[in-house]
């Protein structure tokens, strides 16, 4: 198993592209992505947990009763939510873009982001669909990736090759993040694709199972966006037997899902709005998985860690105090908490009580821009990780004024 | 029922005084305080839930086994939190105390608030016990609330005259708040006296009611501290026939107590670490009162909702996105959402869309310095108050660099 550049359209029969629509008034910022395989695919998704919903994510869900998709149509600048009719312009895209393709409507996935509760003007996608299907090809996922962001400031693609039954199979994805980022069950937008051949079914539970332990242990400001959603499209075409079942197979598969999963997820935390570093809790010796989760998550969630950590102060008390709020069954006295990078690696806290540390190597492996929290709960040999960001003045202005 | 000056002094038979002592290193800031009852006083406290607990609360916890209490002393500058010898420490000051005071050390509540997981050295406040009993006075409620201070910017005091069968009594109250604000059952630092009197019973009894509908409804910034602490001394001065049940006296002393902590909590949430401006959300139209409160706190709380209040933004979409993930079950097609402050109120948003809306004329109204989000869920009659303040520039650069 390993890396490969290509993102989405590394997989085999998989084409896509981006342009510029007239969505966003920014005219150097593509606003409309489109994934297309060409072999229909066999498709999965997981969506936000938010009761207010995003009215694409309603047509994709409906469109997913038969889970199978030609192609994933994405505008940014505009989230198409808590609009009367947003449904209504979900829909149309769908079938602006199947009539371009000549696929079926149904067999598109709709996605959007952007602001809340402004009405989406479909024309400038009805203008922009011709020229957005021109612009599909092998190497378009960097345009789609573009296309759907928002305030991210990296694109954020990944593939991984890997082999089922000697054929050799490959899993491609984009995301987008930056802000509204703690998604609940699902997440922001992430899109998968595979040439691996697998059923509906065992797609479905491959993406369920990965997302649990990927995409839900970010958080960038505790936010779980309306808008959420992570689809994978399995076309088959590597010519492996098709994955029916559990097995050796499949675990390859999840392993190959993993890889490409977590990589987007640290690239979506790094790239949190105002980021300057990324930020990783690693969990051990939890008495169950659960427990490690919850820890891990509560961490990268404090507004004060993320403060110290944007300050690169070791002020390891805010995480103990996390792990005290997280709502998980922990023995406090027994928690050893230690800082990592690639500056090295120090030890501030044994047993739940401070430990004598020199705060200059402290300083200086807290001021690299990927930095690792280590708590071991000592208390069983479960364990977890959750992906986070530093809190900035950079995210403060941000949000400040997001609409103007 | 009226509001009077004087603070934890107001009711009749308190002390109070505060002095620097040596725990913080700037002298112009004062680290110590203590009040005391001339009368040995019925007590009650509420405690922070979180798992990992400041060793002064679990020795005031001990000491309140038998519910009366004489006198409160509270450093601040460090919480004497996840330090092997703290439970020692906050004995010691209790001990100091009473041997000063002529009292049992036991009848000492005793609190800290400032930096985690730094051992507390006793030598400061053995040194200081003696000027800070000198330094008690029956105007020295402010002087008290300064010791507790820690970026706290402006006092907190308050307090309220009322009458109890033909006796006036009054409830003062002092409090401390800033970070790390976000109350579970219990709260910050609130020292509350009154010389009503009640049995402890029943006076534990209003202050657990309390608490769930006023100081469990701030947030600052989402994390519940180690130390959080609110405890009431009633030294019986007023004369009152002391209050043993419920019915019209308690109801009344109840009235009172509310009048004093929604001021406090008021005071708290509008000096949250950084902030700019409170933000109150007044939730309407619940079908129960737990519904009411769950959607107003995750509103308060939400990262995006606070950097647009900073920003004078009439972002409503994020204040649904914080409803939709509340976890309370809502219908979001019914719900209204309006802004108000003293330049006036808009109604953003009426069942679950946008509505059209000057963005000048709002705007104007966010830029007032205590804004409140009204939310209608239009599903009944239960209602809920949640408070909390802006997310700013200054919350970062304070937690960025707090301990040095």
């Amino acid at each position: 198993m390993n890396f490969t550049e290509g993102g989405v359209c590394a997989p085999k029969g998989f084409k896509a592209g981006g342009i510029h629509c007239g969505i966003r008034k920014n005219k150097e910022k593509k606003d409309l992505a489109l994934i297309y395989s060409e072999k229909k695919a066999a498709a999965a998704a997981v969506y936000t947990q938010n009761l207010v919903k995003g009215a694409p994510l309603l047509v994709t869900q409906k469109n997913l009763e038969i889970p199978y998709a030609h192609a994933i149509i994405c505008n940014s600048g505009n989230a198409n939510t808590c609009n009367a009719n947003g449904k209504e312009v979900a829909w149309e895209m769908c079938r602006l873009t199947a009539e371009k393709l000549g696929i079926l409507p149904t067999d598109v996935i709709v996605a959007s982001t952007g602001v809340i509760g402004q009405p989406l003007n479909i024309e400038p996608i009805k203008n922009g669909i011709g020229p957005l299907v021109e612009s599909l090809s092998y190497n378009g996922s960097g345009a789609a990736c573009e296309g759907i962001m928002t305030t991210d400031t990296v694109k954020k693609e990944v593939a991984v090759r890997f082999t089922i039954d000697g054929k050799t199979c490959t899993i491609g994805g984009i995301a987008k993040g930056s802000g509204m980022i703690h998604p609940n069950m699902a997440t922001m937008l992430v899109f998968l694709t595979t040439d691996a051949a697998i059923t509906p079914r065992m797609l479905a539970k491959a993406l369920k199972e990965d997302t649990d332990d990927s995409f839900n242990m970010i958080s960038v400001d505790g936010d779980t966006s309306t808008n959420d959603m992570v689809c994978i499209l399995a076309n088959g075409l590597a010519g492996n037997t098709p994955i029916e079942t559990e097995g050796k197979a499949y675990e390859d598969f999840k392993k190959a899902l993993s890889m490409v999963t977590t990589v987007l997820c640290r690239k979506i935390a790094k790239d949190g709005e105002g980021a300057t570093k990324l930020i990783e809790c690693a969990v051990l010796g939890a008495s169950d998985r659960a427990t490690a989760k919850q820890v891990a998550k509560s961490v990268i969630c404090s507004s004060l860690v993320k403060a110290a950590m944007f300050g690169a102060d070791a002020n390891w008390g805010r995480i103990l105090c996390a792990i005290g709020y997280s709502g998980a069954d922990v023995d406090v006295t027994k928690i050893d908490v230690s800082f990592k990078s690639s500056a090295g690696e120090i030890a501030v806290c044994r047993q739940g009580c401070g430990v004598d540390f020199s705060e200059e190597i402290a300083k200086e492996i807290l001021l690299k821009d990927e930095i690792t929290i280590l708590v071991n709960l000592n208390a069983g040999s479960e364990k977890a990780v959750a992906w986070g960001c530093d809190l900035t003045y950079e995210y403060v202005r941000i949000n400040g004024d997001y609409r103007t």
